[in-house]
């Protein structure tokens, strides 16, 4: 089901009804762009501080316009799950006035990777859904109280109206006193001040108008005027008062807007699963939590917050059993392969109302679609890890001892020995004796590094500089004896080892 | 008329002559924001070096999406013009495999206000032509004249193939056997080797296969892979070469796209005219030109090297006499009080194929349409200072003595007294003694300042800080005595001249 802002309050409530009453969630996000100019490359030597921070820095500047959410009920009788996927389009325009004018980065290739999926532009920044980060939203509360606080108790110093503005005060109060007289008249709006006309107007209506209320207002062309409000006694002002507050309170509500999803998400405790899934978990929280912290054991801990349990398939698919029967695990290719021996796919009906998607209408790279895809993948997985216990579990629910070895675990890509970071822990600590630091004369391509390990065996080379690499054994059981007679000899290149480097560049990170 | 990549080579021979044949152009832009976060606002007492740099670092970040071009002909005769508006979508896809992966910028209120003008999103990001600098133009295109000159020169070296890359290599080589043996046969793709895997086939290839040449491609998942051309003779070598360096030459010529209009415009020396263009102005440069300078005379000199000649009709509206009938100078409403008494309104007919625009169905925020009625404003201004001359000159055309005046001085929003940028001379020096710098407590308000200036009138308020502004006497008479007094006493604020603060600021900028 699409959601954007025209029926998304009408769809609230069953919303946060599926999400409540789920087995578990399944999300994925579209974002425009992947990293950000100048931003450093993931790399296979990472670890993972690196790799939180080079993704914190690449990605963060860029939108998420469409979060994918799909709620599975199981239906343990019958070995199915009932799925309702959500697509929300997002789009932080600004419909409160206080709220945040977002800048944001889109990257050229990942709007011509979308327009070629037939995302809707058009829709997206017409009838996205706003959001505020928890910290945002707040902020504007406690601003709005403070300003309802102090309504009528602010002191303003009072100034002599100057000559040449006392024929302009005169009129306007002339306006004022046919207003006031007025029975149940519109409030009236005082258009083409300057803000000392605007000082003088509060201060003469505070002076002579006890049942008036005046409001600044921006305009369209973001010109300010003013409005007043008129009031038959102390009572009515005091309704005025209430009702202007509850107005702001409630414009605020609605910039709030999608988050309240996400504030559901976090209230049900539920189980989260995505696929390849840091880069939509970075974007959730810097999108509708805060600002993103510096350090990883930080992002850490405020994500446990805010999803207290997350599984990723992708890490699932690449480790065993699973890992031996899935060779290609991008999401659309680990779909296909779950469809056939030895996999059995589970059954998954779609819930009245959501025929949006069905497996075979492909909408790959919609995020509600691969919300519902990698969902239903994860289902089929459990089911598999089942079969494989001894005795078979015949029908693994995700809820399953099995299954917990999983949680908290968020994959890392391209990181041949530290395959995930883990949220709820101390990240793995690895030995890299196979991995060098090299530096070389510029002229080096990647054939004179090939050349120089040669007698070592086939090589990972993973650029640092154009005068630097980390170069990684295949063959570990080489790591010593190539250690031995290249980090000896002074040539043009020079030969360190990865654990010494490492250490040198944190400590200068760090003083 | 809308032109997109689909129609750009189709039109562009007729474009081009439209330019040339012109009696002038217009021009108008949309962008995907306008000013960066946390870059300085435009201020009233900006001198132009600082207003450069303030639009300069706001704005560059931005894309422009849509590019209007009107070319205008005159009929000197008929008292008429004919006009030619062309509509361009823009978008810096990558159509070449070496061209940059565009990041860009966007606003939400930008995108907000271009949503609620109907602007198309979906079009401009799935149709818009591609452009280059003319900085990235002439890189890439010596980047493979040298690649094409050094075609096989390059020196490799050569390294001993692996124990276990051996039967991988062999499988290889059977297969270009069977390849080089056919006729005619489909270039070879070689897919899923490694780079050193690559470096063997490489290797192998110019050693064993003298007729046969190889090239790295990149595939839609970045998968890196080899194509292998078959030759029978040297001949048919040398024409695949030919072919494949025509053939990369044409794709650069596809993304230089755009820039070649923006070209044929500088080549042509046209007067260009546009509303209130300066921002324009800087799109253009930084999209088509290059990196903006950070120092505003070499602006100036650049900005002449591509538009010799720039009129902004904000600033003909703003100036006498056309001020004095021009109460608002927004280009709508502009070409509303242009239609009547005292002003006659020049007949534009538009060109056969240009019948989207008609000065009635209004499409007031697409570029082609501002184009268009920035120009007809444009001709029927100039008419109306042909009929204050004295004597009266009939239908004065843009090559006019009297229009002169106009040229290449860009028009400067908000600031009282220096109301354009000169581009081909200094800049106006102005007076600002009724001008003070004013540093005070963080508690003050507006209304604090008005206070401690009462005695002197009326002033304007140009917020620095929350502890500075300059504040601008409207009553010069009274710079001295303000002066006098307020600079004077010793309180919890301070009071000092703009020159004063102003020549401190420049040389801490310049230390
Ligand atoms: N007496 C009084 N003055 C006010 C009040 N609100 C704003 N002002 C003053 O009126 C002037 C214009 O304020 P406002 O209309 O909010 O526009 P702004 O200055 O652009 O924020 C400022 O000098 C404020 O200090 C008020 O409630 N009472
Ligand atoms: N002998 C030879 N080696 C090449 C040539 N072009 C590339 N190589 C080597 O082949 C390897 C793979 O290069 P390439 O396929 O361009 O992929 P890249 O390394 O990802 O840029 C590198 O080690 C290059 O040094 C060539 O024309 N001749």
């Amino acid at each position: 089901m699409d959601v954007t802002k025209y029926n998304f309050y009408e769809e609230l409530e069953s919303i946060l009804e599926a999400i409540e009453g789920s087995t578990f969630l399944s999300i994925d996000g579209e974002f425009t762009g992947l990293d950000a100019e100048g931003s450093c490359h993931i790399a296979p030597f990472d670890t993972p501080p690196e790799r939180y921070s080079k993704m914190k820095n690449g990605s963060t500047d860029f939108l998420l316009l469409q979060f994918g959410l799909c709620a599975f009920k199981v239906d343990e009788e019958k070995h199915l799950y009932e799925a309702k996927p959500y697509n929300f389009y997002l789009f932080p325009s600004q419909s409160h006035r206080n709220a945040p004018d977002k800048r944001f980065m889109c990257q050229s290739s990942s709007i011509d990777f979308l327009v070629s999926h037939g995302f809707d532009f058009n829709k997206v920044f017409r009838e996205g859904i706003p959001y505020l980060t928890s910290q945002q939203e707040h902020e504007m509360k406690s601003f709005l109280e403070q300003k309802h606080s102090e309504q009528n108790n602010q002191s303003f110093t009072v100034m002599e109206v100057p000559e040449n503005q006392r024929e302009f005060l005169e009129g306007i109060c002339e306006k004022i006193n046919t207003f006031m007289e007025e029975d149940d008249a519109e409030p009236l709006e005082i258009k083409d001040c300057n803000g000392l006309q605007r000082k003088l107007i509060y201060q003469t209506v505070e002076e002579k108008y006890p049942l008036a209320r005046l409001e600044t207002r921006t305009g369209e062309k973001k010109e300010r005027y003013l409005i007043l409000h008129g009031a038959k006694d102390a009572e009515e002002l005091a309704k005025i008062d209430r009702e202007r507050q509850a107005q702001q309170m409630m414009e605020l509500d609605i910039q709030v807007g999608f988050t309240k999803v996400i504030q559901a998400i976090t209230k049900s405790e539920k189980l989260v699963v995505g696929h390849n899934m840091i880069l939509d978990i970075l974007h959730c929280m810097s999108h509708f939590y805060g600002p993103l912290p510096n350090d990883l054991e930080d992002f850490k801990s405020i994500t446990s917050t805010v999803f207290p349990k997350l599984i990723d398939t992708k890490l699932m698919a690449n480790t065993p059993p699973l890992k031996e029967f899935i060779e290609l695990s991008s999401l659309g290719e680990m779909h296909q392969t779950l469809q056939s021996k030895p996999f059995n796919p589970v059954i998954i009906k779609v819930a009245p109302g959501f025929e949006k998607y069905s497996e075979e209408a492909s909408s790959l790279h919609e995020a509600g679609f691969d919300a519902f895809m990698t969902g239903s993948c994860f289902a089929t997985m459990c089911k598999f890890l089942g079969d494989c216990q001894k005795p078979v579990t015949d029908f693994l629910l995700p809820s399953s001892p099995v299954i917990k070895a999983f949680v908290n675990k968020l994959y890392l890509m391209r990181i041949a020995d530290i395959q995930y970071v883990t949220l709820d822990g101390p990240d793995l600590e690895v030995n890299r004796d196979h991995v060098f630091h090299v530096t070389f004369p510029k002229e080096w391509r990647a054939s004179d590094l090939y050349t120089l390990f040669e007698p070592y065996g086939n090589i990972q080379i993973s650029w640092l500089s154009n005068i630097s690499a980390y170069v990684g054994l295949h063959n570990k059981k080489n790591s010593k004896i190539a250690f031995e007679v290249l980090s000896k000899e002074n040539h043009s290149f020079q030969v360190t080892s990865y654990a010494f480097h490492h250490r040198n560049k944190t400590l200068k990170l760090s003083t």
